[in-house]
């Protein structure tokens, strides 16, 4: 647990492996007032990627010198890159690992329009592959995501959704997808293929939010639909598009949004 | 078809794509008194890969610019980097999109001995998953490997042998897999995942080598099996054992290698 090779010039060179082979993790924080929000969440799921790759843990003070330091903005956002270092041979990692550890902070404002109005999303073509060695962490081999991204440049749609390649749904492109159906809010199963998300996590421990797989053939019967993640809260679905544009389903945004005040409060956005 | 940012320095910023979700392609190529060899095929495979990810394709002439120069050894592998370069939100790209080009040069030496006594690979317990928006390109996205190949840290075994979620052998961590049956050389489709490396489509653009699935319940059964790429050449595999270490098969090392002399002719080895 020795600290790692902190980059303060904020590059990495030729031979880092998160460059080479996306061989590290990410996080993306919230900070209100400089301090971190669902911290230990995000902690933990770093901790967790770092146990699946094999990656030496960097120690607690180094993670929080990451966002110890003058706030520029009430909300912040703190992006987190963690690789493996430099070295090895091809694929081999180096007989001592020295792990890289990058950040920034950069000022941010959630889209309150989108918490009270809702959002349109749509149904992407790409199908997530799955590979259970990989699912839940964030790592950096995020090539899905770019693709699946790169499906439409409407900025009407907020977030597009993604099924894994045997038809079941399994998060937006860069949120945690939530729905009600018969008075208890279920989210996706991650241990395949997607990421488990800091605020999904906090919503599961609280009792508030049960797995349960949604084949992509009943989405569009579920109760509500939300996406959300720890950064931008938590948007009400009210227009699901199919990937060819069509109408899917339509919800109306409810006054009382009992789920979406829960996960707010998490977040002090409520 | 703009020439690219050239990293003169060697490194990427904090906000390169190519690090922060593996967006982007790399190339291996061997040097042989400076001149790429099998340059057409990495090429090709490069714009092939930028067309699958939507990345601009920089110009010939920046790609030669990467191994023009003076060489410093007869043999030297070039390594070339090529990512979506900098910005977007998050993982959507930039409206303009400016590719970062970087690469490296490093003196080479094959494995005479691999080459004429065979080496010995295990199998890997890691299944690839299946992927065909993805498959075939050498992207940065290259957790599997990397995963792979901490399976065994044993000097002694040159490479592991990956099947795919279904049971299909693809590829080696880092070269391709031949195998001869029945009079005839054939390496996996890598259409669902793996990748086509240069000396496999340059072998199949020859006629030497044909595309067939091969289960992995059968790979102890052909008469013959190879990995191969086009920096260390063709290595004869002599033992296959289990992930656990057990003995699945061995063959002999032939005096007389016909594919072995092929693939090496390509590769100016022999």
């Amino acid at each position: 647990m020795l600290p790692p090779a902190l980059s303060d010039k904020q590059t990495v060179p030729f031979d880092d492996r998160g460059l080479a082979y996306g061989d590290g993790l990410f996080e993306t924080v919230l900070l209100r007032a400089g301090a971190p929000v669902l911290w230990r969440y995000h902690t933990d799921r770093l901790a967790k990627g770092c146990r699946r790759l094999n990656i030496p843990l960097p120690c607690q003070a180094a993670l929080d010198a990451t966002w110890q330091g003058d706030c520029t903005a009430e909300l912040e956002v703190l992006k987190l890159i963690l690789t493996r270092g430099s070295g090895g041979r091809g694929y081999a990692q180096p007989d001592e690992v020295t792990p890289r550890l990058l950040s920034r902070r950069t000022p941010f404002q959630p889209s309150i329009q989108r918490w009270q109005q809702g959002v349109t999303v749509r149904l992407c073509d790409l199908r997530l592959s799955r590979q259970p060695r990989l699912a839940g962490i964030k790592h950096l081999n995020r090539l899905e995501n770019v693709l699946a991204r790169q499906e439409w440049s409407d900025a009407a749609i907020a977030e597009g959704l993604l099924a894994d390649s045997e038809g079941r749904v399994i998060e937006a492109t860069s949120m945690n997808i939530f729905w009600l159906q018969a008075g208890q809010v279920f989210t996706p199963l991650v241990d395949q293929c997607g990421v488990a998300g800091t605020l999904r996590a906090g919503l599961i421990d609280q009792g508030v939010v049960a797995q349960r797989a949604l084949l992509l053939d009943r989405l569009a019967e579920v109760e509500r639909l939300w996406v959300a993640n720890s950064v931008q809260g938590v948007w009400p679905v009210t227009t699901l598009l199919a990937a060819d544009g069509s109408l899917l389903q339509r919800w109306a945004v409810s006054d009382s949004d009992p789920f979406q005040r829960l996960a707010h409060q998490l977040l002090g956005f409520a």
